[in-house]
């Protein structure tokens, strides 16, 4: 129940306040020559303390590989990635021991295990991504390898700050995504955003937001046709990150008020090569990739922690009222693109091995 | 593959043109007494022509049940479930052989299994859902003797029209869904839904829409916190649903424009029971059921066979023109309405048996 | 848990007493031409009523394939393969519906599900097993076309009877298994056997005995090294056969009394392909195939169904004295061998599948 | 691919050679008070170094529990346990790595995977059990607080020295197996098994066993009908221990010479409680446990390593004379009664949980 994937799998394990947060990739062929330094990148992309807007907390997130890579190669053994927790300081949460905290996992955590791990947030912390990160950019080079499909996910939407036109994506300059202080590749958008988040934190509030992600130059294939359907298992990844509240690919929900005839993708050739003149189907059909761009997107809803002074119930059924201090984030929603493309990542990786066997 | 569940589980089988579609259900437990006429029941609400707008094939889709059930009451062994295929016309398919048609499975099937099953979409079929639909009511009947859920999905859009207030579910008279030729519970909706469909039958095109589930009397605990959350299960079986482009729970996309102060439900006691005081969560927090209701939208695109003039790419890389015969569905949207349901039905049974050992 | 293996697996379903018995394959490659008169000779080598020593009870067993080939071809979609019961007499077990037979799975199976099956046995008869056989011989079709691997069981003992030199199976004509009514390939222990049997028969008994299963030409690299090992999937596959006691292969319990400098298979040269001097190690090692033949032998007891009286408990705590009827198997062990051979060929074929994706 | 059990996992990682081996548990129920210290016991009853016929190496095997325990007790978390390599001396093996050690997976794996982790046997290492021997204590210690089963493990046999009467069980005296320094509760047998060590050590040779296991007090209805029978997934779980060779339950390879007549244990009252008056079947029937005592032989080969002359070839093909040093265990069956033991606490943990949801 903590595994993402078929075969090559991502079982995840680790609390916020625990010594250690990791993960074991099973499945991940041997041969494989990995960049330690790119997976380290990843996952400082996701880090704490980047900006203004995001908590002040000091994690520095150093990534141990505990098995499976000998002489920085895989050796198709399970590898274990760990990451040291640091800055567990369980005194801070002393005082929200028994407070249900609104819209966090505390009281369903609970009500369903009969123990709470009230140190920061324990299980359901998004700290334990930090390790998945690392796992999928694993899965990344295990793609970059074999394939030359390329993944790019970026800020679309915080609050009501949105792209003019969001199925215009290759205008965009993708490759720039992380020069924008909120991973959003529009300047414009990116500096109201910015202004946007001040304004808001000044506010003692949270916003939240939408990631689109673009995978292109996906091979022909991916995906199986009834419950292994890629748009499936993708949507399930994203629907597994914390404060994911909607996921929707190629036309997505705009498609429901679509005729038929405006809709379809007509087929037509290129060089003969068979593609789409246009593509709202998002590159999936009949759930296989076809080879044309995979776009979705995530919907964020606002975190939970704000300054605000809130009431709530505690284990004594009493009302308390209480305020979060200053240290959370205004916004997650930039510190998830790397969750949104490590995911990705294992998916299509899995899809890829998938896929290997699938004919003869 | 083609299995959905972890404990309670359901495997696929079965194209549309051979000789039967079916299922295997196993892990169901042992001592349920089934209601069999219920089961055929739902079936039938996914059957083909059953007004204007659905195809006018004839499918009785009467189910057997081959094993696992003994005087009528499940025995631990796996259930498997047929629907014999009456209406197998093959020869409809001929012409279509060689053909890609836009939007269908055709290219991407044949270009990751080699080989192109091209009667009536063989796999790709929505048929293959019907013994499906049989599986979820054995789940719901699971769910009926364990607890006090209920499950309602309806029609809440098609094409532009769609309910006025979509988070206002509690008005609706969930009770008579089928009473409206479209599965719409708003009366006037519905009549305005069958005009537009009329319209669009006779302009030879098709239509997407938005089915929208509303669980009530959910027990707390269900779904897991990390890759087994209950909207991530949800999401994952709604996303296999032939058309389904989209999946949003609780306030969904609009949340992504929220700030926490707007979005944030309250704990508060009511009865000395727990509750919030408002549930945009969608009855869900951190993976898990928290008791309040769930509700999701499910967006599906127009179905592909227009009747309108297409051109295409065949098999031998030419470029087709062609028409598809008038049997199609102009909108498959209230069909899928049972299928929704069942899907919903599979993925609570799992995380109810599922949850039953979380905990000493 | 009612599924072998993990890439090509097999879900079996059905009673002995029900309408069908059948299994479900998914993850069979596309494109394997099958060889459909060849997978029912493989059924009917299990058949009943073949011998004076099998039971007179007359299956014909003919396969029918639901979904998953489509022109003699695996199209990757799941193959359903069912066999319809036509001999099941319920009214010869109604006798037996409340008597827990000795060895045989009434009484835990009522204590497990709270429900008896008391129709000849149920889920627990072998007759659940033919289907099975049928899906063996696809995982050895697909072998077939992809390896030079050749897979041939045997009785090697029956009661005490029993082969001079286990471990002389290339002076065996293993071509001629089937001209033995006992499938044993050594003539003059053929003839013995059957005498015995004749006077077993006689005295109302039963007999066990051993299958060695021989596998040649396999390729270097199936199995995993830790919890996937080649020999505990054979194991585990072996002893899911019914009556089954006891696994092992290479020199098995023999090499407990050995001496390392005794027991060790040198390596050397054989026209520059490593190869082992000797193969007590029965072609495995650390869990993986070396290329050298595999063989294992499988314990199985005495049947259960004798026609001497016997003394039970009923349902209702009274002990009962019964008989049994002779319709029963004086011995099953012949019958069971294409069993042997095909979980043997569903295990090989998910590890030669697995193995293809193990590396890059 | 490295994990063992279905709802309560163990997924094993780790080589000898690098900073860590460990395991993941997946599935324990939360609420489980862990009593670490026996945790830690067990894992000492493995380690090295505790008699003269063992390896002089010295492993510390301190267990460090990174997640999945909150204030002593499980949390319902996936718990990750992991041992660190303290003597890893790679420079041992240089010599070795380009040679394959004959009955060593060295050649296997290196088929397999393209590249060989030559420091210490890598994954194929024996140490990789040790956070096993954990797991197996954890999922002990939740059998303790729900059921009043009792699993011991002994050597009954090494060499050619066994015990007199394989099926007296209980007039061992089994509390007392760790008092012999070979877990052999037979005085006699352990002395004489000691003096036959003694000589073998001084020949520079190995010797194999045979483990027997005797689980008591069995719950009713462990296990699956098909193919999650009891007995299949102890067999799989003990065929997956370095250097077995072989396993029977019951009356295991003895029961193939036998008649039903002599071999049937009939049913009989014992102060209401339905029990067998003989116990051949060795408390599982039909693949489900009777609620009779549970027992079973495993078979292991004598170790590899011995210090005679050896001859075999390396990787560039070329013959090769070689001695291993004398730091190898002359016997390594003792030391595996705890993995024994371990490995059949998870299979009956795992068949405990499936249990409790098998019926209404």
């Amino acid at each position: 129940m903590n595994t993402l994937g078929n075969i090559f799998t991502v079982t995840s394990f680790g609390e916020s306040h625990g010594s250690y947060v990791g993960c074991v990739i099973d499945g991940c062929p041997a041969g494989l020559k990995l960049n330690i330094e790119a997976i380290q990148e990843q996952v400082d992309r996701r880090k704490t303390n980047q900006s203004f807007y995001t908590t002040s907390r000091n994690e520095t997130d150093e990534i141990e590989i505990l098995s499976g890579v000998f002489e920085n190669t895989t050796s198709g053994a399970p590898i274990c990635i760990v990451i040291k927790n640091k800055d567990a300081k369980s005194k801070d949460y002393d005082s929200l021991r028994n407070l249900y905290r609104p819209n966090h996992a505390d009281f369903t955590n609970e009500m369903k295990y009969g123990i709470r791990d009230y140190l920061g947030g324990g299980r359901s912390s998004i700290r334990v991504t930090a390790p998945l990160v690392a796992a999928g950019e694993i899965a990344n080079q295990l793609l970059q390898k074999e394939t030359k499909l390329q993944t790019r996910a970026f800020v679309s939407q915080i609050g009501e700050l949105t792209l003019s036109n969001p199925y215009d994506l290759t205008s965009l300059n993708l490759d720039s995504v992380d020069e924008s202080e909120v991973r959003c590749p529009d300047v414009d958008l990116s500096n109201k955003i910015l202004e946007l988040l001040k304004q808001v934190k000044e506010e003692g509030d949270t916003l939240g937001g939408v990631i689109t992600c673009l995978i292109q130059h996906v091979p022909v294939g991916l995906g199986e046709p009834i419950f292994g359907k890629l748009q499936a298992e993708l949507g399930k990844a994203m629907l597994s990150i914390n404060t994911v509240k909607g996921f929707e690919y190629g036309y997505g929900f705009a498609s429901a008020s679509m005729k038929g005839s405006e809709y379809n993708d007509a087929f037509m050739l290129e060089k003969d090569v068979i593609k789409t003149s246009t593509n709202r189907s998002g590159g999936i059909q009949g759930g296989i990739s076809n080879g044309m761009d995979i776009y979705f997107n995530v919907a964020f809803k606002p975190i939970s922690s704000i300054q605000q002074k809130q009431q709530s119930i505690n284990k004594q059924n009493e009302i308390i009222e209480f305020s979060i201090d200053g240290r959370h984030d205004v916004c997650a929603v930039p510190r998830a693109v790397p969750i949104v493309e490590a995911y990705t990542h294992i998916v299509l990786a899995d899809a890829f091995l998938q896929n290997k066997i699938s004919r003869l």
